[in-house]
């Protein structure tokens, strides 16, 4: 059975400035990460514009995945949708391309409600054989998933693990300690780029971070730190990752996705990997002045000269 | 040029006990509402399940709305969802088929920001023809459509009109007074069945009333006193309305879209509408309790025997 | 038994530029209101800065009040604090300065939960004979008072009444129907001057118009034209008066409640009726700039020359 | 110079069934707490009811905090307040009985911005020379410190440090490495009791956790582990002390303060430090079944047979 473990990025998308998909770029971007030792791919995430790519460009997207991964590393493939039936068209075209698991947000938009976000799992599970992760978000969807819930879809073999980009470690420390005490039915990953080492202290299995992108090597050394126990270089690495975070900050033109997602792709242009930082529509890209802001935080990490 | 003044309902979409499109149910309580004096349908909206159908059904709802109206009053169509390009795509899909506007939201789950937004409605406007209604629904979407925006995108010919569900009718008033003072640009519709005659006293230009699915001729017979000056009518109908409007009370299995739309379906079916009261996945239909609880409110208002 | 019905303006504060009271130009302004015709007057509350004055200005204002009010309409105080020990200490004060009725939030800080705010109200009324009205202000206190709660402590002779602030119309217009239903128990009163209006349409009891404070015989003719059912001048008198609560967006320099009151307190300096438009700390009050857009507004709508 | 550093609960207050302070049990908490070796206490903070007791509530507890500690360890008082003046007012009781340290959040009910958050440390501290620690708990006052206020403030001289109660360790670990890098301004002390290991990970001064007040020796092994770099110890002992924060999760009939607070007197009933497990008004104390569920864990943890 495919293991979910270690350091797992959220990929970003690659664009040309007319919009189009830049399947070079963006498979330039994936397979340095692998070399870099990553432990698996995420497509499709929400850095990933998996909520909000066109069909066509969701199907470009996963066979570029495909085709580059090769088998070396587990791909994990978004089907975040707002609803269950739409969610599953997405999981029949992720098997048809060849995933090896899928990760669903609560429904989105209207149809909230517990019971509701419990069988829209189950729906999707029922519909699939592929391993299946919750993805809780809510700054996106605006539920918190309950622990309670996710132990219980993962007691029922409903759902194999779990990406917590929630922002409430608290509720995260508890769900490691009830997944633990439970017999460890979940995969439990950390979405938090800045505070991966805290996550990896309550006992993680890995983390989900989109600065990964950017240093994906970073990420890999502190994984092996925690393998090795090596509490000291496990935080140094993340204050060390911590300020490279900053390049988010440098935005001023925009907030959010774009600011986030726009320096990652900023950064993936100024060091070569990236033709363009062109964002998906209605969302501008950084501006020049943005890109030298984020270049200087590169050169004072060392990332490029 | 096509007016969208008066009763415009945003049609609940039938669906049989198996979840496929029940056609014949739908046309039949769009062909109710038309006969009942409604100024235009909405299709695909919130309450008509526009944000989570799959492609494959909201062309089905599409054509039926078509078919059934057959030119007797506009249609507007909803193009919801999270990205530019997305709602591009059912703009084209809504063209081909041939509906009269178009009503979408800003993009949600990531893509946020006032500019944002702006470039969504302008990048929108010019792919189409067709008149274009912004959809202020800050409960799904989570942001409000600030009234300063609303009125720019009005007077550069970007919007044709406003569907409010903001709930903030504050805001409303001063777009109100805003919009009359500069011309009237925009048409300025109410989403909210309970406080219409307020909108009204403020000169709302008409109601979008997810109610007038179980009661059209109430809310033609509201409007008719609007255009009469007939406050009295115009209250006493609403007081009516509202005490009808208690139907979306009776679930309690269910919230938010799943009590409010769940009543209206259930309502259609005791009525001898709609076939059945199926929900959209993963929300469950009303229970047998519940319908009788809706019938009991629908008998004393005298819809039923 | 004393009736809280009409025009029952929230007194906003004057205060020297020093700080200190200004207990003349506090009672010039209540004075004007009286003779205006206002049908009430409502101390401490959240224009009142009654959630965060010290106990010292406390007393000073409700003694003002009384002092110019001199039993020619009943008194409203606010009562406001995070907690029931609190709210009945200052419960007391009133009781000993001599008051009409007293006017509680539900607590907050930290203290939630209904059962909770349901017995914080039963509490207050348990130590006092002052009828005790319900301040409905989920912007402050961060949670909606269900109408249902409202209604039980209504029929329980708990609460006389309900300001409501809420923002939330079709619950205001619910509440309205329930309580006509339930015999009248309680008077319903509207905070939102934008939209008096439509409140008076769905039978409200009257309003708590902070403009009040700035126009209050625009207010009076309102309410006496919704007593003579001449809905036409209602709706106008609200037009000319949304127009000008304009006012409150001249104040770019800050927001909330310091852009608000800031600019009624601002108008009032302008008509000469506050000495300054000194805000409490950490308020700033209002720049040169800002006084001299809203005294353009004030011209224009013909209060001052 | 006082040094704010370590372990400083945040001291639960003790009532008699009557609602009076209950001196002795509360003394005999605060005893046991230094006993263990705590570097600092915390009175009056939101867990000691600091923003909702009366004024006559808070100098018992100011005195009788003073008295048992009797030099042993710093003192912090909370001076929460809605607003600056009544703030003020606190700090000078708070200086008359002879504290180290004042703790104030940003004002809250409806002052907010940030110039005035900014306005409002300042004046405080301008009226003191008492160290003033920023209290961040958006949970309660609905607004988040940006870090960068934070260290303006800082390195400004006026705050000397901040309890971070925000949930937001992504922004606390941001202001952990901003303050580092100018030179430690600020003494930062985490209150979230669940995951202290990750905050010390990060460089945190010292810990704040409510829960110390139940097992107040873990939390000091933890941080002598964490100056001795033994991290193993330091979630080995986080793992411990978090399965026993599930006490907070026993309460069914309250939410918030009353489960959280509530469970922690409770504990301590059981543990028979304090007399009851008294609630402030309108808060209700836990049940009997309630007690017996905290009891169950505690006898689990070994801390009660």
């Amino acid at each position: 059975m495919t293991e979910f473990r270690g350091v797992i990025p959220p990929v970003v998308v690659a664009e040309h400035e007319d919009g189009t998909f830049d399947a070079e770029s963006y498979q330039r971007g994936l397979d340095r990460m692998i070399q870099a030792g990553v432990h698996g791919v995420f497509a499709l995430g929400s850095s990933g514009e998996g909520a909000f790519v066109t069909p066509a460009r969701r199907e470009e997207i996963l066979r570029a995945t495909k085709e580059v991964v090769a088998g070396r590393v587990p791909i994990l493939a978004g089907v975040i949708d707002t609803q269950t039936d739409r969610v599953i068209e997405h999981v029949k075209q992720a098997e048809a391309i060849g995933v090896d698991g899928i990760v669903s947000t609560a429904p989105f938009y209207a149809l909230g409600g517990l019971p509701q976000i419990e069988r829209h799992f189950r729906q999707i599970h029922a519909a699939t054989e592929l391993p299946l992760f919750a993805y809780d978000i809510p700054v996106c969807v605006h539920v918190k998933l309950p622990p309670a819930l996710l132990m219980k879809l993962g007691e029922d073999g409903v759902l194999a693990g779990v990406k917590d980009s929630s922002g409430d470690d608290v509720s995260f420390r508890f769900l490691l300690q009830d997944n633990e005490r439970a017999g460890h039915p979940l995969s439990l990953l950390t979405g938090h780029e800045v505070v991966v080492d805290g996550a990896y202290l309550g006992g993680a299995d890995g983390s989900v971070p989109g600065l990964a992108n950017v240093d994906p090597a970073g990420y890999v050394r502190q994984w092996n730190a925690y393998m090795a126990g090596d509490w000291e270089t496990v935080r140094k690495e993340q204050d060390r990752l911590s300020d490279l975070m900053r390049i988010v900050m440098v935005p001023t033109t925009t907030t959010g996705f774009g600011a986030g997602v726009g320096a990652f792709k900023t950064a993936l242009k100024a060091l070569g990997i990236f033709e363009s930082n062109q964002m998906p529509e209605p969302v501008s890209k950084l501006t020049p002045a943005e890109e030298e802001g984020i270049a200087a935080i590169l050169r004072q990490a060392g990332l490029m000269d």
